[in-house]
């Protein structure tokens, strides 16, 4: 039998019920690979500062650096969205992924056979799309510094951040998007804004520079706005994208709508070395929680009484562990069983809320890691 | 007789030919009203670059400035992509911006019924989008200091620019977006990145306080990577929207092929007083004339063969032309027949290339042109 040690960190809103259900699922699936899971369930974010007063406690960062891969709920709220900075529960997911220093975030967006009626896109224009955007995560805007508040000449108070670049962190962004194309289509699409920025101008040149060493893979740039339209005009032309923190936290959000069910889509961000981090996409946006509530509550009226902590689609979290066992773990068949699994829910007619379509079987988040599981 | 003087910079691409039909359009409108235009073509951007070396000539802007309004085509191409930054077209843009002072850059967004297919949404979700994107246009990192490039500590080469407002640059595109949403639905969506940026935080504060202005006025926030995602969900829950000058690039994009018309947008670009500044939404996007052109080839090859210097939709740059009428000149009524006459033309079922679809009458940049003078 095969050990790993796996961090929880559930966080908020959605956050505890469906790492609940993924770590139910990966119990069964690793029990088919002869794998065995001890859990460890850590605070973060907003249930982080409720607990200890700060978003990522130091003991949190401890037992994720020391296990060998990182699973995450969601994270934030509007009971925390007027907090300062150091105190909102965003920031200890940007110190989680600087400290565990995962660099490459990769967001698969792509829409599944079952789910292309869920997509505000037209069924032409959906079906087929597969895409995955390689975002850069501790770098940029997001980190850079200097950043603060401060006065101006003239007296006025001003608010500042620091979009920066160095040539290394381009460089093993660019390289890990180039390694990602070639396991998927050969093509890469390198995005930024060189016609503006000088962030943007060192990030194509380097890129074009480590594309010297992926001969094979198909490079194009594209500026950031056109790629904002690129996307919902014809998405089934990317392949790989590649981008910097903030453009890919914008585009990969734009992605994964395009798909129509963001309830289903995972993500991992990875280092050079050490364990990487798993989460849903959904998690990241602090709305979607209400949102997939408005939607089945909207949807499911006539058909059921939900209650109001069982509404989530734990499907993305359930994905993410597929990716933790890929990526984290090398675990490539217990993650293509969790992923068939998922699969075959689907197949078997099974929704939640925010994917339901008429004819199909509305259930909660409980019913649908039931449901998972008898697949697994 | 009114007489306006108009300074019309053709600029690069398609430019010099939708500036062309609309200074047709423009004669034709304003002889009804009274209105007589005095133009003054100037060069900007590729081609003034290659007529006097630098992207805005002194005498462009002092035209420019001296006019009553400036009517702009497109600007940039592939030749002059690899140019340093202040050999680019669009640096020669940026600085007319700045040099005109226009920080409020007004782009609406509305799908017209007639072109509702041209969409690549499904119809009920496209069907009676009307949104405005009011995009801070001369601050943030478009023109933030420090900015440049250098060595950090580890002698590596770094690129880096600097996103900064300032109260008095919030507050005064908060209150020109707050009196657009005054004429349009009352409703106004304040688009940031405050869970993670300073200069957001300071953007979210100002807006919530100049908010106490306009009581009539339903204000919200959202953050930037949600709101790239609703604008594909349910584009019609925006009504206006305000946000910084990077985050207005990629949404005005965005919600620009939302309407899949996007050779029909235009846009106004104010200051608080002095001349105006229109534009086409598409001129700005450098791939877009060759998109076009990909489109109406594959779209025309069985009806006609289109010239290479013929697809261009001019109806972007018409509108723009009724935005300078109103929002530049004040001439509502001459305003009202441009934008008539374009809608006469599209029901009368004349359609570019990039908005055509089956059973339209496929015609040139040109000939659109001319149809629109005879409804005018
Ligand atoms: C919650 C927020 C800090 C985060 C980000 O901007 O990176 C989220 O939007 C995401 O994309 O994971
Ligand atoms: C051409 C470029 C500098 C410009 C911008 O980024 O502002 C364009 O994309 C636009 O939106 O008008």
């Amino acid at each position: 039998t095969k050990r790993y040690n796996i961090t929880l960190l559930p966080g908020d809103g959605i956050g505890p019920e469906v790492i609940s259900v993924a770590k139910d699922v990966l119990n069964v699936a690793g029990s088919h690979e002869g794998i065995e899971f001890r859990f460890q369930e850590m605070p973060v974010g907003g249930a982080a500062l409720d607990l200890t007063g700060v978003p990522l406690p130091d003991e949190t960062l401890l037992a994720a650096k020391r296990s060998d891969a990182v699973l995450l709920g969601a994270i934030g709220g509007y009971k925390w969205d007027s907090n300062e900075k150091h105190l909102k529960p965003e920031t200890g997911l940007l110190q989680l992924r600087a400290g565990l220093e995962v660099f490459a975030n990769l967001r698969p967006a792509s829409v599944l056979p079952q789910l292309v009626d869920s997509s505000t896109l037209k069924k032409e224009v959906a079906e087929g799309v597969d895409l995955m955007v390689v975002r850069e995560l501790t770098g940029g805007i997001y980190f850079g510094k200097p950043r603060g508040f401060s006065t101006n000449q003239k007296g006025e108070e001003i608010g500042f951040n620091t979009e920066v670049y160095a040539t290394f962190e381009i460089d093993r962004i660019a390289r890990v998007a180039f390694e990602t194309a070639r396991k998927r289509r050969g093509k890469l699409c390198s995005v930024d804004k060189a016609n503006v920025l000088e962030a943007s101008m060192l990030w194509r040149k380097r890129v074009t520079t480590i594309a010297l060493e992926y001969p094979d893979i198909e490079l194009s740039h594209m500026y950031v706005d056109n790629a904002a339209m690129q996307l919902i005009r014809d998405p089934k032309q990317f392949d790989t994208i590649v981008t910097n923190n903030i453009f890919g936290d914008i585009l990969s959000d734009e992605a994964s709508m395009i798909t129509g069910s963001i309830g289903m889509l995972p993500s991992a961000s990875l280092g050079e070395s050490g364990p990487g981090l798993f989460e849903p996409i959904h998690g990241s946006a602090p709305d979607i929680a209400g949102q997939i509530e408005v939607h089945s509550v909207l949807r499911a009226a006539c058909f059921l009484l939900v209650d109001n902590v069982n509404k989530a689609n734990p499907l993305a979290t359930v994905l993410s562990a597929a990716m933790l066992l890929r990526y984290g773990l090398g675990e490539e068949n217990a993650a293509k069983r969790i992923e068939s699994a998922v699969l075959d829910t689907l197949t078997r007619g099974f929704r939640t809320g925010d994917i339901y379509s008429t004819g199909k079987k509305l259930i909660g988040c409980k019913d649908m890691g039931e449901e998972v599981l008898k697949s697994v």
